[in-house]
C-alpha cells in the first residue's frame, strides 16, 4: 500500500529504529548527573550533536535539539526578534512559509514578501523589504524556508541570505522539507529542522544559531540545551533522529536522481491523463521527491478518500480537507487553483511500478468524483451560446454551497450566455476567491473582481470567447 | 549495578518498551490526516488519552500531551494566569516547587509559602496567602507539589485545594513524582506530569486542565492537543507513556509496600551507621521510594562519585554537586543541612539486597571523604576548651574555600574556645549561609545570625557547651 504524504510524515528508517532501540537502553537516565548511566546519557547527546551539527552544517555548540520543528521555529523567531529589539520589531517572511513561521512571526508586526505563480519569492521584494517600513519600524529579522512544503518549490535562499547580511538582517531558514537532501547552501544566521520529516522518529526537532547571531530565550529559565528549550531531553529520539540524518545523507543523491524521475513522470503524464488539471510550482528548482495538483470540479476530500480506498495516501491544500474552511495558505498566495488539490510526496524507496499504478487509477477516479459533483463533461466549449434567461446580467447563487460546487456553477451556466455577458457568482465559500480567477485563466474568460454582497461576495466574470 | 535515582529519570518499563515498538511501526503518521496511516495514528492517540485520563482521574479531553513535564508546567502556569489577568498577576507557590514551577512564575508576581524542617507547607500559611497582597494584587493561580522531588515529603494537597477553592484560586498540582503511585486524591484545577518518571519514555509530559477553568494558551497558534501545545505529536512515545502508567499503577500498591519498607530501614539505621547524619522530609507522609539525608563535613560530590564507584547511582542537592555553587531551594527552605547531600530513590523491583550493600558500604565511604577534607573524628566534645590565641573573639577565615570546609573549620575551632566564646566564620560559600546554622542546631551551640563582611559574609556563632 504505497504511502505518498513524506512531507507530512515519514515513515521511521531502518537506522533510526536500530539506533533508538539502542538507546532506550543506554539512554534513558539524566545527561546532567554523574554517576555512570548519566555520564553514558551525556556520551549519547554529544554524539548526537555532533552528527546532527555535521550534517547541518554547524558546530555542535551552535545546535539544539527541541521537542519538534515547530518548536524549533517558535524558539528560534521569538529568541532571534526579542534579542534585536532595538533594531525594530518587524518580521519580513515569505507569503508561502510553513503555519509555524507565520503564527510566531504573527507576534510581531509582519511583511509577507509575495510569490509568483511557481510559488518563488523574488530575491529583489525580498531585499526591499529588509529597509524600515513606511512607519520607520525596522526589521529584526527575516524568515525564509529552504523550499515549500506544499509545492516542492525552492526558494532563493542565496540571494535572499545575500541581501540579508547586506542590510544586517538576520535570516532563519525553515529547512525542514530539504534537509533530508542536503544542507541549506547559504549563510543562514538560524535554522529550523524536524527529524519525523527525514526518517527520524517523532519528538525532536533542531534549531542552529550561528555563533555571533544575537539570540535572547525568551521562555522561563532552563538549563538543558544551553537554556534554549526547555525539558528534560528525549535522548533515545535525538540518538535516532542523528542517526537517520546521517543514514538519509548518504543515500540522498541516488535517490533524489530516481524520485526526480518519478515525479517528472507525474508531472508530464497527469495533465494528459485527466483533463482540467494545472500542476502546481516550479517545474525545475524543486524538491525532489514532490508534486502537487489540482484537479477542477472536484471536490478534494472526496478525491483523497477515493485514493485511500484505492490504496494511496496522498495530501491536500483544499478547504474542504481543513478544518479552517479555507484553501492553503500556499495556494492562495500562488494564485493557482486550489479545487481538488493533490500533493504527491514520494518517500524514499518508493517503487517506480506504485507511481504507474497511481497514474493508471486516477483518471477514472477523478472522472467519478465530477460526475457525482455534476461537473460540466469538458472544456466550456465556445459555440452557439443560450442567451440565458436573465437579460444581461444573469447570477449564479451558491450560497450556502462548498468547494467546487460554485465554480461548476459557473461553468455549466457560461457556455449558455452570449460572448460578452458578465456573469455574477455569488457564494461565501472561501475557495470561491481563489478558484474563479483560477478558473476564469485556465479557460481564458475575463475575471472582472469581486464586490461585497448581502451574504458573502458576488464575483464578477465576463464570458470573451 | 543498583540506580538508586528514580526520581530524575527511570528506566523505562518493559510494557513501554513493548508499546512504544508497535507503536513505531502502526503510529508514526500525522494523526490528523484521513487516509488509513493517519486514521491509524489517530486511533492510537486517542486510546492513549483515554488510558492516561483514566489514571491521571480527568476527561480524556481535558488533557493534552506536551513534550516534557516542564513544558506541561510552563504550559499550564501561563495560560492559567494569563486567563485569569482580571483576577491578579500573583503566583501563589511554595518554596520547594520544581525550578520548572518556580521559574514558570517567576515570570508573575510570585509569594512563596513557607515550608517546616520537614519540608511541608502549612495549609493555614496557604490559605493565607490567597488573598491580595498589601499593595491589593490578587492571586490567579495557586501551585503545589503533590509530592516534593528532593525529600518525598507529601504536601497538604486535599486541605489547600479546600482553601483554594474557597479563595476561587485556580490550583495547579505538579504531581510529576506521585503520579506513578496514584492519581491526585484532590480538587485540583490543572496538573502536569512527566512520563519518564514512571517508566515512560522521555519526551512526554501531561497537562490537564479541568473543564470550566479559564485558560489562555500563550503561544503561537498551533492546531495540535487542542491548541495547547505546538508541534507534531510524539505519538510512539505517547502510547508507550500511558501504557506504561498502567503498568506502574498495577504494581503501584504492591510495590508502594515493599519499597516503603526499604527506605524505612536506611531511615532507620543510617544515622547508626553513620556518624552526624541529619535524615531529612516527613517520615511518615512522603513517597514510599525516596529519602534523603545529609552528612556533616562531607563534600557532596566526592561521596556521590565515591558511591558510582562502588556502583551506586545517586543524586544529592549539595551546592559542590550543580553547577550553580547554591545548595538545593528545598534544603534551603526547609532550613536544613546541605553539606554532604544523598537522595536515594528506588526504582519498582529495586532488590532488598542492593539496599543492604549499600547501608554496608556508606560508613566507610563516608569515613574516607571526612578524612580527605581533615574533618574533626568526632562530634565537639564539651570539655576543656583552650583558651584561643585572640583573646574573645576568635575568627575562622574561610574565604575562598568551599562548602564543606567552612563547617569543618569551624567545628574544629569550637571546642578550643571557652564556652560563651563567640566566633565569627568569613565564607563567600553559599552553602555556609545554610549550614552554619544547621551544623549550631546538630550540636547544640548557639547561632547569632549573619552580617555583611568586607568579603563575603560573616557569620557568628557561640559556644554554649
Amino acid at each position: 500500500m504505497p504511502y505518498f504524504d513524506a512531507a507530512s510524515s515519514a515513515p521511521l528508517h531502518p537506522v533510526a529504529r536500530q539506533a533508538l532501540l539502542a538507546a532506550l537502553d543506554e539512554g534513558w537516565a539524566d545527561p546532567a548527573r554523574l554517576y555512570r548511566e548519566g555520564r553514558r546519557a551525556r556520551l549519547l547527546l554529544d554524539a548526537a550533536r555532533e552528527a546532527a551539527a555535521e550534517a547541518v552544517g554547524c558546530r555542535p555548540d551552535e545546535l539544539t535539539f527541541t521537542p519538534s520543528g515547530t518548536r524549533a521555529v517558535h524558539l528560534g523567531v521569538s529568541g532571534a526578534v526579542s534579542a534585536r529589539r532595538r533594531a525594530g520589531r518587524r518580521v519580513v517572511v515569505s507569503a508561502v512559509e510553513h503555519s509555524s513561521v507565520l503564527h510566531a512571526a504573527g507576534r510581531f508586526a509582519v511583511t509577507e514578501v509575495p510569490v509568483d505563480r511557481l510559488g518563488r519569492v523574488s530575491e529583489s521584494a525580498f531585499a526591499g523589504a529588509l529597509g524600515p517600513d513606511a512607519s520607520g519600524e525596522g526589521v529584526a529579522l527575516a524568515c525564509l524556508q529552504s523550499a515549500n512544503h506544499e509545492t516542492g518549490t525552492e526558494q532563493p535562499v542565496a540571494e535572499v541570505a545575500g541581501a540579508c547580511r547586506e542590510a544586517g538582517v538576520p535570516l532563519l531558514v525553515d529547512a525542514a522539507q530539504s534537509l533530508a537532501w542536503g544542507p541549506v547552501g547559504a549563510e543562514w544566521s538560524l535554522l529550523a529542522g524536524s527529524a519525523h520529516k527525514w526518517g527520524g522518529p517523532a519528538g525532536v526537532g533542531l534549531l542552529a544559531v550561528r555563533k555571533g547571531v544575537r539570540f535572547a530565550p525568551q521562555e522561563p529559565a532552563d538549563e538543558r540545551e544551553s537554556g534554549r528549550s526547555a525539558g528534560f531531553e528525549n535522548l533515545p529520539a535525538i540518538v535516532a533522529a542523528a542517526a537517520s540524518l546521517r543514514a538519509v545523507r548518504a543515500e540522498a543523491a541516488a535517490e533524489a536522481v530516481r524520485l526526480r524521475g518519478l515525479v517528472d513522470r507525474i508531472r508530464a503524464r497527469v495533465p494528459g491523463l485527466v483533463p482540467d488539471v494545472e500542476v502546481v510550482g516550479d517545474p525545475v528548482r524543486r524538491l525532489p521527491h514532490l508534486v502537487t495538483f489540482s484537479c477542477l470540479y472536484v471536490d478534494g476530500e472526496t478525491l483523497l478518500h477515493e485514493l485511500d480506498r484505492a490504496g494511496f495516501s496522498v495530501s491536500s491544500g483544499s478547504s474542504c480537507t481543513s478544518s479552517t474552511l479555507a484553501p492553503s495558505h500556499v495556494l492562495r498566495a500562488m494564485g493557482v487553483l486550489s479545487e481538488g488539490n493533490v500533493r504527491v510526496s514520494l518517500p524514499p524507496g518508493t517503487e517506480s511500478a506504485d507511481v504507474d499504478r497511481f497514474l493508471a487509477v486516477l483518471p477514472e477516479l477523478v472522472a467519478g468524483v465530477r460526475a457525482k459533483a455534476g461537473a460540466p463533461a469538458g472544456p466550456a466549449r465556445p459555440g452557439a451560446g443560450e442567451s440565458g434567461g436573465a437579460g444581461g446580467s444573469p447570477v449564479v447563487d451558491a450560497l450556502g454551497r462548498r468547494c467546487p460546487i460554485p465554480v461548476i456553477e459557473l461553468a455549466k451556466l457560461l457556455p449558455r450566455v452570449p460572448v460578452g455577458t458578465t456573469i455574477t457568482v455569488l457564494s461565501d465559500d472561501e475557495a470561491a476567491r481563489l478558484d474563479i480567477p483560477a478558473w476564469c485563466e485556465m479557460r481564458g474568460q475575463e475575471y472582472l473582481g469581486e464586490r461585497p454582497s448581502d451574504r458573502g461576495t458576488a464575483y464578477l466574470v465576463r464570458r470573451v470567447s
